[in-house]
């Protein structure tokens, strides 16, 4: 019986990553549970337990509780460990315990990592963990030095180097977990320029997806780069600059937010707000008091998301570029969907399609029915919503006041957000098959 | 100069639409602009003469000036003669001057019209709309004589047939003009299972397309219906039943909509508000005292909007069903769109996800902008937008208090929503051609 339910799990890798989630998520909730964890003259419920180790797993943000005040210094560190684990993912992480017992990778665990990493060939998987770590280590200890330097202004040397560490690997997961207290965030840097670059480069870099970092890292050598990393690269530089203006123009005379900043601080938070629901979840500037405008097209932002295999979520920058590229072939009255001189086969289209309506039907759905449980605004519920399935960790306050209900129903918005949606309909639906004849075409007509 | 512009415009059907539509708006602004129209002691700016003109050209339906009470009896004819000028397609009204004429219908006029039905095969362009005529008088006549029956029990017999013969066009072109008076729409009949159910009727019948119209209408002589009108009937069929019991189930017990109404009255109301927002635009309930859950699913049901070559506006139940139809072949590892054991084409495919992203990408700017313009919560812009892109008309109460940019936007949002997203890129766009080689293909990892 046991021994069926555990070939069941093992057959198909995307219910295998699935559980594996799920458990991580459970062991955090119970060592959050632990006392050893709540700071005095604090109490954690089981659902917030739950929802913390949830959002610091899926590295979405999102937080019923302060992280700076509510837990104990072990709490935060349980915090940072689920972060790491679930920012690397689980299955990078399991590889990275083979690599040090030396055992040898089996076949089964290749095909799993390569579901986990979501990459097309299987061939360099393993050599490719290896390098994720240690890039991944390389980079957050940068920027943790950095980070430390600057906080050395203002606090102890311990408590800044723990600072440091802490924010690094919460940026550079895309967590957006901070421990500065009072659910402040970066309000309080909001001109601070290393802090604001050093922030907005470990969460591009960490965005950007492990396939393209290394595609960077060796361009010294091989001087050019995969058609993947070009979409990439391009769609992530375009969606950072358009982003950052429409901000700014949106933003510039509003009292609540910009007006009273200098024009170069005015820049620096327009970029680390058009970097950060993509899907870091750090934020300079008070949410609640943008503009609506500024506030729908943070939604936006989020649910394109950051790209594949990266420790962000959405719909993936590729997926979006793919969705422009068909719209434009179609206008064009192309066949193919073309992108730096290759074609796209038509079933990357489809899968983008489906990818995005997936998506779009979850969080509409999930929108829906926290209309009818939190007594709040439509778009704080969308821009709640939205922020935990791409996990993205940004609110507008909603989290602070979610009913059980509530709770429950962004907790699973993490989950399926960073499992993704099409991997849960693989793990659950049935296994999918060809078929041997093809149908006769008909017609209807469309629009 | 002039020979050359004309010969610009009729190179291309779709930008001969276009303009013949604006020309039709511009002659009825007029119109509606002269004295006579309006009612004493009523005045009437241009941009309201504009803003009325497009709303009923497009069969729109959003008012800035209450219909029953600031226009005279000419300035509703101006109104009802859009209406049916725009219901039934100008282009289908230039075929019936030329049928009348006994002129020969020409192949540049075949293609035309072709585009304007939205039609992929040419032959039998022409009967059909000559059939198109005949149906829709003869289900205007049916509907205005039962109406007028009803009206008779609550106004003298010269004002009820007036009021049966301008609700009966009204509805049937999915117009959504009311002469109740003071923007009353249906709500005082709330529960009249005649006025409610001929009402329907009218929508649907109105909103199916002609092409199903006419199938069904044969169906009796060859008992076979087209892929077409199966997926068109089984869709509206589905959105009906399905949109009707979420608005029960979120409105049952909501003391400023349904709650004080007995349950034959609840369902009539579900009913109606489940058939009108794609796209006829009546209302029997208060649609400002919806929960928000309900408004947001009014928001979904609008987008989808009607079927192809009909009244109604939206992306189409067939672009819907293509879709989800998509969606699940992806899941299921299929390399086909299956629909009623007929497979659709590629192109097919790419064109229901061209017109949903392109008709998305427009409410979402145009949301966007008119919320920096407008003083209103999120959720009433996004409906006002969906609604005027969808011809629809419903309003949660914003075309009344919309600033003057907000009137512009929605009358560009009216007029490109009814000429469709994807005739206006092929109006203004460059000629689409074939390419004679393809490009190698590219991997690129999506979601
Ligand atoms: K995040
Ligand atoms: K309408």
């Amino acid at each position: 019986m046991i021994s069926k339910g555990f070939k069941w799990v093992f057959r198909s890798p995307p219910r295998l990553l699935l559980i594996g989630f799920a458990c991580i998520i459970l062991a955090g909730t119970i060592l959050l549970k632990l006392p050893a964890a709540t700071a005095a003259e604090e109490t954690t419920s089981w659902i917030d337990a739950l929802f913390t180790a949830t959002s610091a797993t899926c590295v979405t943000g999102l937080v019923t509780l302060d992280t700076g005040t509510h837990w104990t210094t072990f709490g935060q560190i349980v915090i940072l460990a689920l972060i790491q684990i679930g920012g690397l993912g689980f299955m990078t992480m399991a590889t990275l315990f083979a690599f040090f017992l030396k055992r040898k990778i089996s076949l089964k665990e290749r095909l799993i990592l390569q579901e986990a990493l979501n990459q097309s060939s299987m061939e360099g998987i393993v050599r490719l963990v290896r390098r994720v770590i240690v890039y991944a280590l390389s980079i957050q200890l940068i920027g943790a030095l950095l980070l430390s330097v600057r906080f050395l202004f203002d606090m102890s040397p311990g408590r800044a180097i723990y600072f440091g560490i802490f924010h690094a690997i919460s940026f550079f997961n895309n967590a957006g977990f901070d421990i500065m207290g009072h659910y402040k965030s970066l309000t309080d840097y909001v001109g601070d320029p290393l802090v604001n670059i050093v922030t907005m480069l470990l969460i591009i870099l960490g965005g950007l997806g492990f396939i393209v970092l290394s595609d960077l890292i060796d361009w010294k050598r091989t001087r050019r780069l995969t058609l993947h990393s070009k979409v990439v690269l391009s769609m992530t530089g375009f969606l950072i600059g358009f982003g950052a203006l429409v901000i700014l123009v949106f933003e510039y005379t509003n009292a609540g937010t910009m007006e009273p900043l200098s024009f170069g601080e005015k820049l620096l938070s327009a970029f680390l707000q058009s970097v950060s629901p993509r899907t870091a979840g750090v934020n300079s500037l008070d949410l609640a008091s943008l503009r609506q405008a500024t506030q729908f097209f943070l939604v936006l932002l989020m649910f394109i998301g950051a790209s594949p295999g990266s420790t962000g979520g959405g719909i993936k920058t590729t997926t979006f570029a793919t969705l422009i590229g068909a719209v434009y072939a179609m206008m064009r009255g192309k066949d193919d969907v073309v992108m730096f001189r290759y074609r796209l086969a038509q079933e990357r289209v489809y899968k983008a399609l489906t990818v995005t309506l997936l998506s779009l039907a979850l969080v509409l759905v999930a929108t829906m029915i926290l209309s009818t449980t939190e007594d709040h605004h439509f778009l704080e519920i969308l821009f709640e919503v939205t922020s935990a399935f791409s996990t993205v960790g940004l609110s507008m306050g909603l989290t602070l006041e979610l009913t059980l209900v509530g709770k429950i129903i962004i907790i699973v918005m993490m989950f399926i957000g960073r499992v993704g949606p099409l991997s849960m309909g693989y793990a659950f639906g049935p296994k999918p098959g060809r078929t041997l004849y093809r149908y006769a075409e008909g017609k209807i007509i469309i629009g």
